[in-house]
């Protein structure tokens, strides 16, 4: 296996003693933050960048984990040498969001103070601002005082977003792709019903399955499925799927499956054996919760009045889970405030996962954004 | 009260004899539909309309049941005196499609040839097609030869299609409304998530819940929710919603509820205690496999070359279930057809519900076509 050599992948988990209190006001006595880097930080540490990651995603952005390893990280497309994020020039940092459960402290961490058991339900509600400061921290233990960018898509996006705005002086360039300042009551909705999901499954057991050996995936399964079709659209799933059978007859009715109907199964199933309940239910709360403008009396421009970053904001055409007009209500609100923006709309019919994805626009204009930033 | 005196409302179960070979080769031995009617039948029967319900709903389409009813039917906005669908001049029937839940035979009645139990999941899959073909013994025992209309919205708009198609001679005409020829794969994605709700459900106990004195309340909540949703337009919502709280300060994080969660939890439950779980799985595999044009290698203007009625055909900007396009491709097909077509597109917010709701524009031209009906 070659697949690793080009790409200079570390995963380290870094402990943090400090008592972080969190904006909500609960404490955590000190946590862990596991997270990958890829390729080397220069002398004057100028060249960091982070990478934040979205919902249902963790710190292994990009390479291979081990020479066994069959399916990259879920950025490889946009991360290693030679690539839009270049990891020739740049140092690539990726950390499990706090709260999640990749390693980083969350729901499954054992709990302090008891002998056994883990935090589960009980966990406290982390936020975007959490995971921004935690961020700081860790930057702080890498020695990087002010990173070259923040990037990152969809829940990502807003990570880039608050650390323009809480730390100013310590980014230099934030890219916010397939994103939004806060979420509409739609986006919510869906959010609400893929908790009821989880939350209704008798294996839930109100936050506490771990205890008793078992696994919500009934629950997980379908918040899988609700976030699938909806990081999609109408017209790329017709394109993909169209009205295809998997299998019958539907002339008689009989075993008649969609090649829609197993996809999706296939995919919340997988989801459920790999991901975190109680994480999934932390995670649609913190993108419900974001709204930074309602800090600054509803105000965005306000809000983003005392950045001093660059900023590159991106859209997809067909996403409308995020679609290009919160991209454009960002973009407005910068633009009335005076700030640096660069903004693309990407024709496509990828939906929302659109980001994700190598569409060939979308990787020029990200990359030709990417290499105006010295370092 | 007085709110039942203006209209003539009449509910009666009509029993079936005969056996009806169903289109998938499955046979009831006898049947019954219930059904409502709304004003009088003329002594040459050229007055009467059919209004075929959508997903969730059932014969009681508009006026109040009872004297101490509160909620009219579903299409109360529409039909009545005076309405758009005018009961002072034409006499209209609405009943319970097979299958369904509130009256008409399906899931929920005794199994013929055993002392006790009903169908449950045993019940054959019905089609939009059996449905026709049963609302064509209705018609016949109730001495109607030919419909002056036969309308619909949704699944509703399906039914109206496949009787021009279906029997040609037997209707004067179409009203298509917020419908489609065939389901997308989206459309297909989201009744499959609705129906794993249901099946994954514990108290489902594959189909046979009613034996066991359960419901499988917990799924078909959250199938609700979702058809809810995506009723719905993310604008709509926003101006329904917005990001308003419920309960709780978002800037503590203490019970922070959003006013669109409560909402859609109620409107969750209420479903889950009226509607049955088999007959929800049933309507949407209904939807899913409708396709009239399949019959015909899949091309829908030669589906429609046979068709005799004139057509009305409407849909809603907003409305992306079954989008404008959807209804664009089937006018398209009757104009090559060479068939007299009326379309119109309402511009609203509010989503795919729209064709429920009482908007002016909608309520206007609809109302103008129903009086180029002559009786």
């Amino acid at each position: 296996m070659t697949q690793n050599t080009n790409l200079l992948l570390q995963t380290r988990t870094q402990h943090f003693d400090s008592l972080l209190r969190l904006q909500f006001g609960a404490e955590l006595d000190g946590f862990d933050l596991v997270y990958e880097s890829y390729g080397s930080l220069n002398a004057s540490a100028s060249n960091a960048i982070l990478i934040c990651h979205a919902l249902s995603a963790n710190h292994h952005a990009a390479g291979y984990e081990t020479a066994e390893s069959t399916k990259p990280g879920w950025w490889d497309i946009c991360i290693g040498p030679g690539k839009v994020i270049d990891t020739d020039k740049f140092f690539v940092v990726c950390a499990n969001n706090l709260g999640g459960c990749h390693g980083s402290t969350g729901p499954k961490t054992k709990k302090p103070g008891v002998t056994k058991g883990c935090y589960g339900a009980e966990f406290p509600v982390v936020t975007v601002k959490d995971w921004v400061r935690s961020q700081n921290l860790l930057a702080q233990s890498l020695g990087i005082s002010c990173w070259a960018a923040v990037i990152g898509g969809s829940l990502g996006g807003m990570q880039a977003l608050q650390w323009a705005i809480e730390y100013p002086e310590k980014i230099r360039h934030a890219c916010v792709i397939a994103s939004a300042s806060k979420l509409s009551a739609q986006n919510i909705a869906f959010n609400e019903i893929a908790r009821q999901a989880i939350l209704s499954d008798p294996d839930y057991l109100e936050g506490s399955y771990t205890e008793a050996d078992l696994v919500p995936e009934r629950g997980l399964r379908l918040a899988r499925m609700l976030g699938h079709v909806t990081y999609q659209s109408d017209a790329g799933m017709r394109e993909k799927f169209g009205r295809e059978l998997k299998s019958g007859d539907i002339r008689q009715g009989q075993n008649v499956e969609f090649q829609v109907e197993s996809y999706l199964r296939y995919q919340g199933s997988s989801f459920s054996k790999s991901f975190d309940a109680n994480t999934y239910i932390l995670m649609t709360r913190a993108l419900d919760y974001f709204d930074p403008a309602s800090e600054f009396d509803n105000d965005l421009v306000a809000a983003l009045s005392g950045t001093h970053c660059n900023f590159f904001v991106t859209a997809f055409t067909s996403d409308w889970r995020f679609s290009p007009q919160r991209s454009k209500e960002i973009v407005d609100a910068l633009v009335t405030a005076k700030k640096n923006v660069v903004s693309t709309l990407i024709e496509t019919p990828l939906g929302h996962d659109a980001f994700l994805l190598p569409i060939k626009r979308y990787l020029e204009t990200f990359g030709a954004y990417m290499r105006t930033i010295e370092i």
